[in-house]
């Protein structure tokens, strides 16, 4: 049995609390910028995906205009630093609502480091930094979706197996619903199925 | 220590690898559409995600031009049915590249399930169905976003506690890096820090 949710019998709250609920896990995009006047700002963003494979484009959609975005707009620039279960409680700080000029760098006890590419700093506890340029920003609804082209990546040794991060060692957080936030349970593998090895007729 | 990958030494295939497994884990949208001629679509995509509050509106990266693309362009609507961890090897079998006119609900042993607001069917096996109209389509680098509204929810009663759907009914999958499927561990709740609740003189 299904209940359902009309649009026209559910407030947009209610209708958005079902999104964020059921689309899930979201990874976070743990987002650094520089406004004009030089403030380091840090803040968690859990809409964010891979927009383009080439050129590497990420993406992430800024709810309302926060000092994320006004920052990206004057700099044309952001850094996507990855959030680990162990900064659980660091990520959740630079999620407060800081007066523009407040660093949640230094709020949140954080190490600026410096990128290889762009002037925004990257977070030194964090194991993966993509350095981006923007590429775009698409008024969406009452959204804006923020992509950048990814110009360089930097991760810490501890999480490469190789070339490959580990799952394992990377240990990312996502989130889930309300107040929920997710850790990465069992990890399966499996292989699409190549459409000549398919069984039966259905090989079109 | 770091390892650095830049942009001109790695291969747009190894970069492409780094992104997969970085940003992560990736919420899955099953996407059915249905062409013009009829044939009904069903496919996984995992770049997902919100991009609107209001009005509601999510979004899905299509790699290059595929068939749930030509469809959704054909017909403007489509359904994203939730990816639950029982379905792990239909959801999969789903991701072989059928050719157009061979439905994967069909060949996956899927049920169609008649929508609320579009003709696209919905998956009866999955416990949530967000019926969709297109909004926009957005060529990205090498790829297309495609944004939808949210016209309808509907939810299988199992997975709700009143109007909420549970995290441990719903039992989302995820995509990880290569060929690795997430599941979700532990949940933490953790609430967001009002500004004026914050210690010391980073209030700002």
């Amino acid at each position: 049995m299904r209940r359902d949710f009309s649009r026209d019998d559910t407030s947009a709250q209610d209708f958005y609390r079902l999104l964020t609920a059921t689309v899930v896990p979201r990874p976070i995009a743990w987002v650094s910028s520089r406004s004009a006047a030089g403030a380091d700002n840090l803040a968690p963003h859990s809409f964010f995906t891979v927009a383009s494979v080439h050129p590497p484009i990420i993406a992430f959609t800024s709810v309302g205009r926060k000092d994320t975005l006004r920052n990206i707009e004057e700099t044309g620039e952001f850094v996507v630093n990855f959030a680990p279960e162990q900064l659980f409680e660091q990520i959740n700080a630079t999620g407060t609502n800081f007066a523009r000029e407040v660093s949640e760098f230094d709020a949140a006890g954080l190490t600026r480091e410096p990128s290889r590419t762009v002037a925004v700093p990257r977070v030194f506890e964090s194991p993966v930094a993509l350095e981006c340029t923007l590429h775009l920003v698409q008024p969406v609804g009452d959204c804006f979706v923020v992509f950048g082209e990814v110009t360089h990546a930097a991760l810490a040794e501890e999480v490469l197996d190789g070339t490959h991060p580990l799952m394992e060692r990377l240990k990312p957080l996502s989130r889930l619903g309300r107040d929920e936030w997710g850790t990465t349970g069992a990890v399966q593998r499996i292989k699409r199925i190549p459409v000549d090895e398919w069984p039966g007729h259905f090989r079109g």
